[in-house]
């Protein structure tokens, strides 16, 4: 059976975690950079350069490859705090119906997309899949509200089967050095203060691994419509700060409390994750201790 | 000063009825329509041919034309029934971000498209652009709900003013003939019996010519984001059928309560007209009465 898979977004944070999956469950894989630079020296992964933005380009892969599945992981650049208002929110949006419509077209039949906890109302603590009002927060959360909606409605049009996996909070190898664990890991390393906020509210977390296999388990799935990429289990944003001093052995050098705490971050932020565990059969491999443990050692290696 | 606006649709029920509004306040009009056949002769209107689902016609047209203003009627066909599950409607999402794409590139500085009261959550009865939940009504609502938002990004993005104007229920001149409104008024007129619901439901209806004024005075205004097109008026469907058989002088074929009421449908759904009368300045020309006898007289030479 031809598992003939296109993944965009491949050498990105999330994208780039996927390709061992797809490999394992014997998905013939394609992946897509934006650039020849972008490529990764993963074995049996062939690389595509496509400009996704541009709808002829996007036209002519699909048309050249014609693949079963496809696994849409690109968007802007995830670039700390800057792709909540990234003007190209809006373009990904168009880009990728362009997208599902030139994959439809070339005889594909089962699509999975990256959705975001930011198209829920985060007043309300537990974001379920059914019942969860969907607001979309900021431009980002908007924009992947709007491309979900849409999606959703013109897979049903093209008799295309379409999952759409929402990321929650996500750590691990290759995180962008700025963000939560990454920065506290890499200060600790290097004998430096990390500095953090008092860290009370409750977050939703994946070791990437942990996400991508999920993700990818998804695509893999007869799983129609939302689906929450999550734990299921609230953390505190200071316990997993103390967890990685303690691993790390600096204790000391943790300075909670150090920053102010944003405004307007709620309390609590978690995903059910009863689809994914009941309907797409996913159990993660790591827990906070072994996932923090695993990023520790990832960033020894690469500081 | 040139006030060049590009009108989409512009042989469509609502798009036809803007054209007048339009010259009045001084625009050099240019009208889309999918077809030659549909051109319709209107003085001072310059037509163009452009399948606006095909982004390349449309880039072409935007840059040949590089209108100031751009009013964005066109959807998929407005068949009564049929358009809430059209398969087209996510197509006219990406098609409308395109158009919007290629207007900003051709130097366009302000637009108005028609969004819709399905997508307003219908359990709330009075919707008002700032607080009522946005859920989508069907594909027909989900999918204008999703231009509005990505629209609303988009144009952020490309540094244009956009308006949305939130279009509610619509009686008048060149309805669809299987519509409330024309259904009623032909049967009556050709004395045959108009087979009704009980029509307890409240809604809000506009003349379609007060639409357009409204939609118009819109795009000529400063105001950005939702405007419901809207009376602000609460009338029982059986008020209209009643006033309507009274007006034609057949009261006695008008059959309420023969046909059964619709499942799910609310008994209230109007707009706040609050923004549209304190923000645009606009206007209305009919009132009920006023409105029910111009669309009977156009019937009567059109049947």
């Amino acid at each position: 059976m031809n598992k003939r898979v296109l993944i965009t977004g491949a050498s990105g944070f999330l994208g780039r975690a996927c390709l061992p999956y797809l490999l394992e469950r014997g998905f013939e894989i394609h992946a897509v950079a934006s650039r020849e630079e972008n490529f990764l020296a993963a074995s049996e992964v062939s690389w595509h350069v496509c400009d996704l933005l541009d709808g002829e380009q996007t036209q002519k892969l699909t048309a050249q490859l014609r693949p079963e599945f496809l696994l849409h992981t690109a968007w802007c650049p995830a670039v700390p705090g800057e792709f909540w208002n990234d003007p190209s929110n809006p373009i990904w949006v168009r880009a990728s119906l362009q997208l599902l419509e030139a994959f439809a077209a070339a005889g594909g039949t089962r699509v999975a997309m990256v959705g975001t906890c930011a198209e829920y109302d985060w007043s309300e603590g537990i974001c379920h899949e059914a019942n969860t009002p969907l607001v979309g927060r900021a431009t980002y959360g908007e924009c992947k509200l709007a491309l979900f909606l849409a999606s959703r409605s013109l897979a049903k049009s093209l008799d295309v089967s379409l999952a759409w996996g929402r990321i929650f909070f996500l750590y691990g190898p290759h995180e962008h050095p700025r963000r939560l664990v990454s920065s506290i890991t890499r200060a600790l390393l290097q004998d430096q203060t990390a500095s953090c906020s008092s860290g009370e509210q409750q977050r939703d977390f994946l070791h990437i691994e942990d996400a991508a296999s999920a993700l990818v388990a998804t695509l893999d799935s007869q799983v129609q419509g939302a689906v929450n990429i999550a734990s299921g289990q609230a953390v505190a944003i200071k316990t997993m700060a103390v967890q990685l001093a303690k691993l790390i052995g600096k204790s000391e050098l943790l300075a909670l409390g150090a920053l102010p705490s944003s405004a307007g971050e709620p309390p609590l932020l978690i995903g059910d994750a009863g689809r994914l565990r009941e309907e797409v059969l996913w159990v993660p491999r790591y827990d906070l201790h072994s996932g923090l443990q695993a990023t520790i050692e990832w960033w020894k290696d690469n500081l």
